[in-house]
């Protein structure tokens, strides 16, 4: 009765299969690979409790009452002063606008940009919450053929002449969720160039980055482009909490206006007291330092990982070994079901994510994504020794030999 | 060269009115009667300060982590719960969805309901922010003649009458913004009895109910029905405070799931240090002594803005006199344009919001919104006087007798 009350657009939006699941590995005996959760015994609480409580003490007239679209301005130079020193980029306090986590600034990307049918370029996996908030927008998505090194310029090029409304193209170039893939330098080059000559927007989401354990961070789209081409997106979720939901999308001072306009509309302006008690925590502490012992745990649970499924896991199963962020991605033989081996390993009390949402046009079935930052060590190695027995039992209920 | 990029809706979506002029009175000098902000003197900060840092310490690592679309269920029940209590409905924490304020969970109705072209009926004049996030979604307004008690049914259902493709009523029941009217409770019911007939549903936008300072909160329209019609949304921000951005919507569970997904795309979910510190700001505070005192506050403030106007405006500029909420709504005589009177009275460093853009189509020039809550009283009977010498000045100017 009610259905026909609903947009068109509700038609596209799904739940998320990663949100479901979600539900399920909350029960605390389920060992979880599935979230992208960081580790929240890093979260540095007595220092955010005491900034916290000063913010609201010192200044909490202005912290707690309505404030300007684009942000908290002290907030905004931090950010643009941080992406400066940290991914080399030029960008200026009035290009940032403040968003509620990255997701928003993904929501606001579809608004601003899509009309039903546009084309948005994607990498293959992509990143299932963007193409969830694009859905909504009804546009259409071409699957690039991609790579250990990022999207393949040659097929980008070849199927930017296959259509004529093409829009955007949404990467994630540093240790993408779900694969953990990093794109060479010279890979973002070209992308650039595609993209300037067929006159499509980039997005270069990168909430990641900071959390490289290895080498150093390499030119980020925004640094190498000068033309106004790519629009970055960052989040404090990963390198500092997650809760307070603050992300930020950096981009030349026409786009942020359209996206100030949109944001009016949405929710007025993000939290003004997560905005300043963040700004304070970072006047207040060395986040970098912060950063750095997240890197350390983060890398022995890498190493942790990638270990236990070389020795666990069948040789026939190829994985990624990243070298920052927060997942590893798994290619099960052909013919296994990553679905039904979420099935099996759930009764093992282990869970994970199967790839095939991950997937713009073209599910592959047979793959996975592994996040590791979320557990102690000898729970990931128990987990991984699970779902080692788990794929075992999968190929031998399948008749696959791994 | 990039308006081609950006998708049609963005045609339809302007910067409002009132934040263009928020940026003027920011100026301390200025006398404000334009912003909707609650008086920042009365948040408790003590209280807050105690709060938010009781929440870090002791319960950070899930304050500060991802939490679930839906919201915090104990904050989601004493919603609920309150919302019995207070506005006699009988929705339960299933049917509670935390929202960005309740700005974000218009963005969501447009979302989930308006195709391009739907129609959407709303009140004349009708509340500026509801109106531009709809806009994004392309509808058709329908203004309905509205008196002193609200829409008036016969006009109403005349104009459904007038077109198919009716989607959604759009009311503020309680101290409208802009006007400060309350609907009575016979055009409730005659509401409820014509959505019902045409199938539509009715929005019921209700942020400044419990700021009731004369005579029993009326019945609300969601305790009128039992059809799943209403959909009410509300906020903490006029009885705690804004920056913190929260806000919820009470509606049907089939409601309640589509809202869920498209939250879920748009920003995962609302903060959850906000959402934990305003739950246990609610277990520990008595929050129904702080609006009673916050009302006393604005009642005081409400008696001398009336005062004031009737002293200093012509006795040909007709005014309401609400009994609760944070507006009143000004009529200047037909041909005085209150754009004008507004340069002019930002001359003497006074602001106000003038009347036109919170009409949906077909705007009058001559009305004005002055707020009266954000002041202590000598400033309104400076700033009264000096807008009644205003208008004195624009009549001479204009040659139109007061």
């Amino acid at each position: 009765m009610k259905n026909n009350l609903f947009a068109k657009r509700m038609e596209n939006i799904r739940a998320s299969e990663i949100r479901e699941l979600l539900k399920i590995t909350e029960m605390p005996e389920v060992i979880s690979f599935a979230g992208g959760l960081p580790a929240p015994e890093l979260f540095p609480l007595v220092e955010i409790a005491k900034i916290s409580s000063e913010v609201i003490l010192e200044d909490g007239r202005k912290a707690l009452q309505y404030s300007t679209t684009e942000g908290y301005l002290p907030l905004r130079e931090k950010i643009a002063e941080r992406l400066h020193r940290v991914f080399k980029t030029t960008v200026s306090t009035d290009q940032i606008l403040i968003t509620c986590g990255s997701q928003q600034a993904l929501d606001f990307i579809g608004k601003v940009f899509l009309n039903e049918g546009d084309v948005v370029f994607c990498e293959s996996p992509s990143y299932l919450g963007a193409l969830n908030a694009f859905r909504a927008y009804e546009p259409r998505f071409i699957e690039v053929p991609t790579d250990d090194d990022g999207m393949i310029p040659e097929e980008l090029e070849k199927l930017m002449l296959t259509c004529s409304r093409r829009k955007l193209i949404y990467v994630v170039p540093d240790f993408q969720n779900p694969t953990g893939r990093t794109w060479s330098v010279e890979r973002r080059k070209k992308l650039l160039e595609i993209a300037q000559k067929y006159g499509v927007v980039i997005i270069e989401d990168n909430p990641y980055g900071e959390l490289r354990f290895e080498g150093e961070i390499p030119a980020s789209l925004m640094s190498l482009d000068n033309t106004g081409t790519v629009i970055g997106l960052g989040t404090f979720s990963k390198i500092f909490c997650p809760g307070m939901r603050l992300g930020w999308i950096a981009a030349d001072t026409d786009f942020i206006e359209k996206f100030v306009l949109v944001k009016q509309g949405a929710d007025l302006h993000t939290s003004t007291t997560s905005q300043m008690q963040v700004n304070r925590f970072l006047e207040k502490n060395d986040i970098d330092m912060h950063i750095a012992h997240i890197k350390d745990v983060y890398r022995e649970r890498r190493d942790t990982v990638i270990e236990a499924m070389e020795r666990e896991f069948p040789r026939s199963v190829r994985f990624t070994r990243p070298n920052g962020g927060l997942f590893t991605w798994a290619e099960l033989p052909e013919g296994l079901n990553a679905r039904k081996l979420l099935e099996i390993s759930l009764e093992r009390k282990v869970a994970f994510v199967p790839g095939a949402s991950f997937y713009a046009c073209r599910p592959k079935d047979n793959t996975m994504r592994i996040n590791y930052s979320n557990m102690p060590e000898d729970r990931i190695r128990e987990g991984i020794k699970r779902l080692g027995e788990a794929i075992y039992e999968l190929s031998s209920i399948s008749s696959i030999a791994v």
